[in-house]
């Protein structure tokens, strides 16, 4: 991301943004969803292959280390507190030669390299060890862009009584915004959670997270989100 | 299923059924949708847990050993000397502990017992050995009865320029019936193939298919499916 | 439906059920998935064209006059006495000549005769005004069997809390049976009310409503649903 | 869209997309998907509500009038001479008071102002007069930004042989997004239609099909999807 002067870029990103929520006010766009009573946390491909360096996928790196992953750690705290539940979403696929007759990649990988993410290679697609997986949280395989895209996540989320999910991962451009967009459709209260989401490309968590903060989420910091998990107590005890 | 006369309560079904086609015929139902020019196999539930001895899910083991697996073997050879598509369907969960706060199981584990199927049991889930897939088959694993319900086949079948399927396997009841009706409403030309579906309980393939024949898939004996696979070639010439 | 004993029949199928019961018992089907806290009604198909005589869709009209129909009413009143979300569902196409190069009908009219249900003729698919949709109520018009695929039923049940849904309306061969199979998949709590069930030809309701109890609702009678939409108090209050 | 120098902003928002092309290239991303054999058009959201002025949702009226509606017209007119599908897409809700226990907005009110869209303001969700649908065409009424969420738009377009999308409309940051997203997912070549995509708010353009090019669709000009229309023929022709 060397190319280019990212100050001026944020600066002139945020003088169109302002213009943008000056139309977006006065016609009654940019509501607030808010926070509901039953949430889950949805974790977007934070699996080896986007997580770390040396692969078409890995994101930016610094953003990486030091936002996304100390702040995915306390929001999983948070959650194994209070007994919320845990959706760790990857992507990998089976047939991933992109000369074969039909293949589980269905057409993506004629615009990005989903090849490389072979469900043979396990260490690819296994969620990154400083968030790894606990007993009671589900891992979730998914071949789309969204989370919920040909996967029974809408099920399994309202079988559990979840009414928000706070969505998490990468990357902001594809993954992470298309399981938003899905979330809200499918019924469900969504929170972006802003230090927590990234992407590979200079501007691109910028553009989307506005974006998705005037149509589809409501944008929150991990401060913000941490408080509502534990303010909102166990799913389980809920229930009862 | 030895408290119950078989070949009475089956002259008593076909008098019923002769009944319904009556009305049908009379009203324009039991149309035929015909087999269209790419074929795919999509194989449902034919994993050890159904097909073998000792399972809660064992199904009929006579219909299993002496019709649907020679059939299964029949259709397959014809795949895959023509080059047409096939999946093998199976299901499993990572969350089997029925008292858990949220499953994979969303709620069908309040109907029946799935929480015998665990991902890490993978022998219970895996395809039957008398069938297994080769390289280049796709082994779906689903969470739902439907094989199209919360996965990606009805995208990963229009990718490869798909327009029929031959659905097979176990049960009429379920799974089987569940696809079918699914892939009839996702725009497949749907065949059920007859000998190739089982269920445990007497009665249930007669009525089942004899719905699906009404309204949802042509019925289809393995002679004439296998005569209609290597007819039409494969799919990867047909798309060049 | 002159041309078999009903009788006879039903004894036959009384046989067949109680050797499948018997056998799903020993295994740990037909399960009671029991009522959630917030129920919704979804009505299917009880429009013009299936609940009037002289449609090729008309069904048995002696249960629709004498079960049905006084069923509905009855859990109508209920849940607009407690204020619970109705939704009914009916049918229609825009496109209904079979040889157009692309129509809304997908390929069903290749199997049944969809193409008399056409969206310019109102009469046919409006709700029939003996349960007349109230303001607050939602018409949904599908194109398939099933009342959730291909709409946004799901989302729109999720986003108003609803754990539970009762359904009701025809054909139990068809769209009653996909629609419960669909709503079991998508995470709510699944009721099949066995009076107000009904299908043109013998014998269907009562094999389907067998194979829908064993593995995927809970049929209960009109009776005991009305109960427990008295019991449970309004969606809205509960929300607050 | 007055508080901001245009110039400047496309001019850094230029510098982004070039820092971000040479990581995408250097990745493999950015591929080119191309046109398949049977095209539809899938034109989102070119209602009254969006194409005119004095709404809520009213996009930028110099691009749609100078620009979608004149490249419209010749999409259009390609498809109808040539056979080729099209479907209109339009939104609007049947219970639009924000304060109803259910809707059919789902929660999508708590996040921009749709309960304006009521089903009964016809003359507001009607496609422009300037592209009125003609016999043969569909109009699909959808309740979320994709055209593809919870209608049977997959299923039909399967049906009819449909293997490639031309997709316009707007916005691009919401409905045509979306709609792009799920067509690629459920397995379509999709194409974005570059002078007939708009929005209502400075920069979201050329961001959005910015992130579509490099991931989920090929982005062509008008002139090359006439000259691709014009190409390949009729698909009642091609099924033929």
């Amino acid at each position: 991301m060397q190319d280019i002067d990212n100050r001026e870029l944020n600066r002139m990103l945020q003088q169109a943004f302002d213009a943008s929520t000056k139309i977006y006010q006065e016609r009654g766009f940019q509501r607030r969803i808010g926070f509901g009573r039953r949430p889950a946390l949805v974790s977007v491909d934070l699996a080896n292959a986007w997580t770390r360096p040396g692969n078409p996928f890995t994101c930016d790196q610094e953003a990486m280390d030091n936002e996304i992953m100390p702040g995915m750690q306390r929001l999983l705290k948070a959650c194994r507190t209070n007994g919320h539940p845990v959706i760790h979403v990857t992507t990998a696929y089976e047939i991933t030669d992109r000369n074969a007759p039909f293949t589980d990649m269905g057409l993506w990988h004629c615009k990005i390299p989903i090849e490389v993410v072979n469900l043979n290679d396990r260490a690819l697609w296994a969620i990154d060890a400083r968030i790894a997986p606990v007993e009671g949280e589900y891992t979730l395989l998914k071949k789309r862009a969204s989370a919920f895209h040909g996967t029974g996540l809408g099920g399994i989320l309202r079988a559990a009584g979840v009414d928000t999910i706070l969505v998490t991962g990468v990357t902001a451009t594809a993954c992470v915004r298309t399981t938003i967009c899905d979330g809200l459709a499918d019924g469900f209260r969504t929170i972006a959670v802003r230090e927590c989401i990234g992407d590979r490309v200079p501007g691109a968590v910028a553009w989307n997270l506005y974006d998705i903060d005037a149509k589809f989420a409501d944008v929150h910091s991990v401060d913000e989100c941490v408080d509502y998990l534990d303010s909102v107590g166990s799913t389980r005890m809920a229930a009862e």
